[in-house]
């Protein structure tokens, strides 16, 4: 491979590989360019530091579920419906993660304990979508709350079950779904607007 | 000290103190039995096996909250009141045993990795106090919720960042009383009675 069309992008691809082989404590610049065909040189023009490199890795992972939740975000439906869908598109993005590819899971278990501020703006950017479906819900009479960024985050914490990856050791067990049916449905009723 | 007046309490006592000086991968039977200044069948006498010592001190260690729950399971409160104070009660008893004494509440933590079935019964039981409650206040028009045993396990998965020891780590957050009583008012409003 020529450094001329080297991408962050196959860097990024190319890192994973190489974090999944050799594991977070060994990975380093110079097995990722060798992975590549490249110099070190080559990847530290895109990432300034080994640091760098893995927070990148690491944010593309966690950006990966973002397609399914913008596909819900846009979608046409009502305010309960639409926050409803969040959940299970999120929970169903994380579960496939952790079970079709454990060993890789493990892998960014232990990346995401030491990005702490990227972790930190991809929780910010869930939180935010929730406050979005909360609000526009408020407004439109489907849903209630006082405060739809309070709301937005005790959402999120209430169904940490089913989307933080330190539970993920529950998300094959049986049963699951209809558990998570049943939060959700104790989340929409705090969040149904009273008639009285 | 004499064999004649050795108890299961002074046993698991001792056992503690042991497991959190020499670690849960090497402490042994034996070493509870040198603390005591007793022979080792002495504690066989009332633990049949290293494992029921272990899951003894895992219970015994689970069960040390239970007096404040107790407290407020008699307490001559409305059911909604009662689900709030048992959630607070629940919080307050696991973060202080995270928070004062982190050493320890560390060992435990690999302890109750080992007890799945101990952890199991710990867990039905807490499931079952809310499932109390909340029968309890549809019974009386102060809850409503269509099986209150579906609504106990989803309230307690609901507040897992607030009792589930692997959230340890986010109970000393600045802000954390704010979002626990944030979502204490999800779940309320989720089993209010409607009026409509």
């Amino acid at each position: 491979m020529t450094d001329g069309i080297l991408t962050a992008d196959q860097i990024l691809a190319a890192a994973q590989d190489v974090l999944r082989r050799y594991g977070p404590a060994k990975a380093t610049v110079v097995d990722v360019a060798r992975a590549l065909g490249v110099s070190h040189g080559s990847v530290y023009r895109h990432f300034p530091s080994k640091t760098a490199l893995r927070e990148a890795v690491t944010q593309r992972w966690l950006d990966e579920s973002h397609a399914e939740l913008e596909t819900v975000m846009a979608a046409g439906i009502p305010a309960d419906e639409r926050l409803r869908d969040w959940l299970a598109a999120l929970f169903g993005a994380k579960r496939k993660k952790a079970l079709d590819d454990p060993e890789l899971f493990a892998t960014y278990m232990v990346l995401v304990k030491e990005a702490s501020a990227v972790i930190d703006r991809h929780v910010a950017g869930l939180i935010g979508q929730l406050e979005q479906i909360i609000a526009a819900g408020v407004a439109r009479g489907e849903l209630a709350a006082p405060d739809p960024a309070v709301a937005a985050r005790a959402v999120f914490q209430a169904a940490s079950t089913f989307h933080n990856p330190i539970h993920a050791a529950e998300w094959g067990r049986p049963g699951i779904e209809r558990e998570f049916t049943a939060l959700c449905d104790l989340i929409l009723r705090g969040l149904e607007p009273r008639t009285g």
